[in-house]
């Protein structure tokens, strides 16, 4: 098998994806292999010794919330003991922003490629300040998470139902010409969300109080597309994933202590090693010594081709994370060297419309020395804490170093 | 009076605008002299015999609406007999886009600069299609302006009256950093203006199909926020009208056959010369041999630094206006060669966040020989069809020329 072949057609599954949500249900009922006594969590597999502050957070909040464990002391006991049992979001279809941690009863976003018929899951976004996927467990943020589920979950299952789903790969295609990169900023995105469920919510039969809510949720929640957008990745790269040959990063993924990556031609194996602290900027009060390790499932945004690798459309954000705007658009050139496409449907405007670099190839990785940028948050390294800034980080060269050996070997070479 | 003091005095009382919208109401019930034989149209003045064609058909349909008139043969002939009479928008604190009209019965945003408590008012918008201020007003237009008013308006006066009103000026910055330039692309402002009132509009009690419909006009429109926005800027700059020996442009507008301008130092008088034909992209079907000159009042966006000013904040609107990103820049780069100062509010995210071009000098507009950007839409020259393109256009070098001598004189040189 040619690889450049090979990688032509990921590049072509990856284009023609048609990523639509669909739906909202309980993670039970929808994502595969979910059970009770399952935790799923972000980036790559990862024992409880090896977890960090925020993941381990998020873990106890998750039990909390299930109902599983009254206290925190009685979370960590299920855990230590193996009464419940920890997966990789991307295991099972899903991902999840920062700790990503997805429980059986959480409501979670169902995207479904139009073409394949193919599904990939996210939770809801929680919004800004202490909130469970950076590792805060209070009980106002079981509350919010509590409220999310019986009112705001059901009536955007109820709203996309009337409206037959929303085209996702267009969202994210007008996004990008309105400032969003659709990984650290999605206020375009999320404003145009909120605007095309809106008049569906109306219907959906809830009380006025209720509805006002819910609509407030989309008014002051600048991530609230967030989410699906990761879904809407996760199963554009799902489609680019197993071709034989193929050097085509299909998932990039962290957990707070290790980064990992999947390629198409390698099958489920991961290449693995310890996630680096994101250079950024920090909230009043914080700095690098507070920081955890990068996290979170997000970077599939980058793994498809948007987030840092479409930083030009967003100059803006170079408030939020650093740096100038013209950094940000020397960002995504440098992406063109480690990528083997351009995406059409994702055009730069400040570019002339250039498509997002897309396909991240590990021997281009290799070969260049240039890792792949990645736009995050950061999480405070104690569990219970939260967000602490937001900045930038590059997987570490040995994970792609260590997929292009396991190529070579798997191509007897 | 040094010219140049004048001039920095303008600037400060533009800058230091808080423009805010306050509410909406029936403009017999705010607008300063509005009667109801009194029909507001954009640009300077105009008789009936010099009127454009969407001029005329706005008119007509003004006519119509208010129930003055019942055919479109009954409507000229009110405006031939002078039973009802013509005045500029301008006239009377009021902008309106294309064609402007406004009757007494129409509702109307209420704009306040929070500082002064001066007011601004603008019509509501009709959206995309065939709409009056284009010069279309068959049933469904009529039918469309019926609702707006017996339900839009009210439903929006009571979600403002909820919020103690929105600020403008603050939206004007975030949809600056969103690919908008405030005049011709306006979809990130309308979508942040549409998810800032849903909430309220949750609470106004309306039945839940006339909040879908309300809520669908928010989804659908992106040119929700000009009328607005316009308003916003009418304020902004009437606080700088009047500053004795300035030659800051405080007000640009066209009617269909001229531009006119009026400048802070020079009292109410408008400089007049004939409105050109804007060169741009057209709906399929249709040419420049189609196109009605320049109309509206919605170049008070670039007389306050927006719109084509502010184009380097909006280069994918060079898909409906023709040209580059590259010349939106350039764009933006030449405005401040013709401008006293730059406005920190409104930073431009690919410039670095330079303020936009605010203030255009009389003088520097002759100096230099370049006369003012502007965005525009383009209307057909016959009344009663509407729409047919969008593009760019400057207003007649005659303008500023009749300024500058005006100015000469009344400072005795």
């Amino acid at each position: 098998m040619d690889i450049n072949a090979a990688n032509q057609i990921a590049l072509d599954r990856i284009l023609g994806a048609q990523p639509a949500l669909v739906g909202v249900a309980p993670a039970r009922d929808v994502i595969p292999g979910m059970r009770p006594d399952l935790i799923l969590h972000a980036g790559p597999p990862v024992t409880w010794d090896r977890a960090s502050g925020p993941l381990r957070g998020a873990v106890i909040g998750g039990l909390l919330f299930e109902g599983l464990a009254a206290t925190e002391a009685e979370a960590v006991a299920l855990v230590e003991r193996g009464d419940v049992r920890l997966a990789p979001c991307h295991h099972h279809a899903a991902v999840g922003p920062m700790a990503g941690v997805t429980t059986a009863s959480m409501q979670v976003y169902v995207v479904e490629d139009r073409g394949s018929g193919a599904r990939a899951y996210s939770n809801l976004n929680e919004g800004y300040g202490k909130v469970l996927r950076y590792g805060a467990y209070a009980g106002d943020v079981l509350a919010r998470l509590r409220w999310m589920n019986d009112v705001l979950g059901p009536a955007v299952a109820d709203a996309l139902a009337r409206m037959g789903g929303l085209d996702l790969k267009s969202l994210i295609a007008q996004q990008l010409t309105m400032g969003d990169e659709g990984h650290n900023r999605n206020r375009a995105g999320s404003a145009l969300f909120g605007r095309l469920l809106a008049p569906h919510l109306a219907r959906v039969g809830l009380p006025a109080e209720a509805l006002e809510a819910v609509l407030r949720y989309f008014a002051d929640n600048d991530l609230a597309v967030l989410n699906p957008v990761m879904a809407a990745c996760k199963v554009t790269m799902d489609a680019a994933h197993g071709v034989a040959g193929s050097t085509v990063v299909t998932c990039m993924a962290r957990n707070g202590t290790d980064f990992g990556i999947r390629v198409s031609g390698l099958g489920d194996r991961w290449f693995v090693a310890p996630a680096e602290v994101p250079v950024g900027l920090y909230f009043p009060g914080f700095s690098a010594a507070d920081a955890n390790p990068d996290i979170g499932d997000s970077t599939i945004t980058e793994t498809a081709g948007i987030g840092a690798f479409a930083m030009a459309a967003a100059p803006a954000i170079v408030k939020f994370v650093g740096g100038t705007p013209a950094e940000a658009v020397a960002a995504t050139l440098e992406m063109y060297e480690i990528t083997v496409g351009e995406n059409p449907t994702f055009g730069l405007p400040p570019l002339d419309f250039r498509g997002t670099p897309t396909g991240i190839d590990i021997r281009k990785v290799v070969r260049t020395g240039l890792t792949p940028r990645v736009n995050t948050g950061i999480a405070h390294h104690r569990p219970g804490v939260g967000q602490i800034g937001a900045g930038l980080v590059r997987p570490p060269m040995a994970c792609f170093e260590q997929a292009v050996e396991a190529m070579a070997e798997a191509l007897g070479r």
